[in-house]
């Protein structure tokens, strides 16, 4: 009989560990409302914009957390991912602040911006078909000639923690939420949200933003194992699928998954670029679309909102 | 022989005193810097991102400043000024969060987002011609009527000092700047970094950017006397001219005005937009366009920008 594999989770101290780890280097990004949609959807929003954390995502709290939680052997091999952008972004940033090697493997569909991003990062770009399993044949292959230690992009200890450390960031500011919505893709930025949520004295409810046409969490949680499906979703960066530890967290602490579609996508990141400004990514602006297209579980509350990046094609409309 | 008039300038101590008054209420800007800006300039650029700030802008700061520091019975009779915007949005929020009666005389070619904002303000609003004579008209129309205080956009000594409290956070969080550069229109802001500035172990230099259009301040530098003349620019937040209390702060503390044609403004504003997807308003893009259209002075130096404002037509191109 094969042995049931159950992995150790990380928990909360992991998250309060990593935030010690990584505080000096992070950009403590800030919490801001918009008086214009707060009215529109009847709720008190509090966007937190990690748009504007270094390398423009959340993704740099966790890549920083896994390299300085390497051993110094490690480090003289380097650090090898696979990544639509953001992780690969993030992970080339502190691989060159800390003068460790370096290789990204990256779907050649990837955003323009990113790819240009990361081709002037300082880090080995290798291009390959935009299939998981391309990716992970790329990888290993990278893996098995350099011996570089692989930092996935959201089903590692390390990189789950170190997302988490943006909810105690938004928690310390405003302590009295009664939700946080973060985007699903790989479910590192929702675990480590939630680990974060269910540790209050007053628990906070965590809500999953996801993509219809890349509904594997959902599903997933509804069917009480991980499923895969084929992703197909203008937020690139919510292509990728749960793995055994995101989806061991979201299926104990997440309140529940809630689709939007493409088009709700755009056009609420339209809405928020015309408010404020700012431009985020389809990835980021999905909780927001998530808030306006369920705005029954939201109205009278206060809520935050995880714009997870901004890495986006400028000329997206 | 008429006597000559000594205005008592705001002093450093007149900004940490600011600070400390408005601090639980204004947001804590971050302060970034962006790779491909420093690439192409070769210098340190640190963005403080004022545009994030409460109303969009760093108004907010000198409008809590100014209204903290009212009387009750001012307080009672309420507050007026004339704005192009900014400061008007920033006096009716801080007007509202206290519940102090407020009204903003606005020049009815205002951009629409500013005048649409205003109109959602709480406060009463009155359009007039675009001139500075038709505003100080109307505004002492408005003051007589209601005997409200007049806090003007620029040249008040709280405004002053309330503005200057973006350069003691820039500061704290970068110590080492060489430089700050901010935008001069009626030098609030301008004069208000530079008391921070000249106060530093090692002071930093300070530069002010002035549309080539309304280059009122740099004409009242080289004559050592303000200098009014028509403003024509698409940076609609600097139209205004110095004051006296603006230009005695400017004209000790400043190291130079650099000025920028319309052109180069639009040009930074799209390039800043492309590089970080966040849309400024040409009075702050202005910052941006000074260090690269006089980039010699600033290559291999460290240098803050303060971006003033985010409150820009989305259409604008």
């Amino acid at each position: 009989m094969k042995p049931i594999s159950i992995p150790t989770l990380p928990t909360f101290t992991d998250v309060q560990a990593a935030q010690a780890r990584i505080q000096a280097h992070v950009q403590r990004t800030p919490a801001v409302e918009i008086a214009e949609i707060n009215q529109r959807l009847k709720a008190e929003i509090v966007f937190k914009y990690e748009n504007l954390q270094v390398t423009g995502s959340f993704k740099f709290r966790g890549a920083l957390n896994g390299i300085l939680s390497l051993s110094d052997r490690q480090r003289q091999n380097g650090v090898a991912a696979h990544s639509s952008g953001n992780h690969g972004l993030a992970l080339a940033q502190v691989a060159r602040q800390f003068n460790i090697p370096c290789t990204i493997v990256v779907p050649h569909n990837a955003p323009l911006k990113k790819r240009n991003k990361l081709e002037q990062s300082g880090a080995k770009i290798i291009f390959c078909e935009p299939t998981l399993a391309a990716r992970e044949q790329a990888l290993q292959a990278v893996v098995a000639a350099t011996e570089a230690t692989e930092i996935h992009s959201s089903n590692h200890p390390d990189i789950i923690a170190g997302a988490g450390s943006v909810a105690l960031e938004l928690l310390a500011e405003v302590p009295d939420l009664d939700a946080i919505v973060a985007p699903v893709g790989g479910g590192g930025l929702l675990s480590g949200v939630s680990l974060v949520a269910a540790a209050q004295e007053t628990p906070v409810q965590v809500f999953g933003a996801e993509p219809m046409g890349a509904d594997d969490a959902r599903c997933s949680l509804q069917a009480g194992r991980i499923i895969r499906k084929p992703a197909q979703t203008v937020a690139d960066g919510l292509r990728s699928a749960l793995g055994e530890l995101t989806f061991g967290i979201i299926r104990q602490k997440v309140t529940d998954i809630l689709l939007v579609s493409d088009e709700d996508i755009l056009a609420n990141l339209r809405w928020f670029y015309r408010a404020t400004g700012v431009m985020v990514e389809p990835s980021a602006a999905i909780a927001l679309g998530a808030i306006a297209r369920h705005s029954s579980r939201f109205v009278g509350r206060k809520v935050g909102v995880i714009l997870s990046g901004g890495n986006v094609d400028a000329d997206l409309f």
